[in-house]
């Protein structure tokens, strides 16, 4: 089980100053969306640079144009990109194809899949060749599953490759992660949790204590 | 009917040496999404502090996280930011909030919306103050409308306040143009018909010249 330290965070020098104190018990350094948004794929650059041993995710959330915006991130230095799982086939697998080129990953993200679509999606995500499947829940999204664990759980009953991997977001503190071990996600994503903690030295050393116990 | 140039090149030169180009018949400039994760909202400052007159589009295609999204785009100058209208209530309100507190505007892009939900999102987006409303067909997305000039027409239709305008978009050429100003949108973006020409300048007058007309 990985950690995945979402630097949610506004400049480039916080996610540097925030990595600087985590970045021993952190398994992929995301590059929030605001980053990207701020700072754009010069944010990637500079954290691969500076942490080439740590994983590095550039959550652009890529809508459409999958090729050329999975290209960018990946000739910044990201290792893997987020493709939004709910948009169209030729998207998925635009980022698919640039990963291959590149021999890096795409995490496709399913923020408002609907709940009866979850299933299919997922599966059809993974046929595509998409190595991160993550739930993002949407507490206020319509017909979406609001409790991540449940829709972690679907998510995981639908991978059959040992080469998928699941991942689960969304709020996540230390308290929580035993009922998410018992489910068992390959990647788990903290964000706020660290981001705004008044110690995220003390948050990160008690994550991967219970995930590795 | 406004001229709205979607800028989808890779490098901030290249959007500036295209508007160089064509500036005097554009209404609104796209710093299309491939260019916001390439640099970031400095591209926005820049193409704002060199053409004040003319409005800037920020595509960010909000997915969450829309109020602190939003406001960093507004923040570096530009006029009009755009929100997925696929995502949950919270994220759309955020954007608009954002918009409200600079006096700015939100574009709501419905790419991947179903056919049978696009009048209701589109009368729901408009009661949560979105401003533009646009057509973005994705044209392998299942259960959504193929053809732009159909989904435009459901937009126009269930559009009731007369300062919410409906935006067109998607592979259109000079030619389309008599046909789309029939259903008549209030703005019309053009991409790759102005960024893949050989002769820029005169497409983007072309376009103008029936639009006017």
């Amino acid at each position: 089980m990985k950690l995945q330290a979402a630097l949610d965070v506004k400049t480039l020098d916080d996610a540097l100053r925030l990595m600087e104190i985590i970045h021993d018990y952190v398994d992929i350094a995301e590059i929030g969306t605001p980053l990207v948004v701020a700072e754009g794929v010069r944010a990637v650059k500079v954290m691969k640079e500076k942490y080439p041993n740590i994983d590095v995710l550039c959550d652009a959330k890529i809508m459409d144009g999958g090729r050329s915006i999975a290209r960018m991130a990946f000739a910044a230095g990201a290792d893997i990109v987020t493709v939004l799982g709910i948009t169209n086939d030729s998207t998925v697998r635009g980022a698919v194809e640039a990963a291959r080129e590149y021999g890096k990953k795409v995490c496709a993200d399913t923020i408002g899949i609907r709940a009866d679509d979850l299933a299919k999606r997922t599966r059809e995500l993974e046929e595509m060749g998409v190595d991160y499947i993550a739930v993002h829940t949407a507490h206020d999204m319509l017909d979406c599953i609001a409790t991540p664990i449940e829709a972690l759980k679907v998510i995981k009953d639908n991978i059959s490759k040992k080469d998928t991997y699941s991942v689960i977001s969304g709020g996540i503190k230390p308290e929580a992660m035993p009922e998410i071990k018992e489910v068992g996600p390959d990647v788990v994503i903290v964000g706020s949790g660290i981001c705004k903690s008044d110690d995220p030295l003390k948050v990160v050393q008690e994550l991967k204590a219970i995930m590795n116990n």
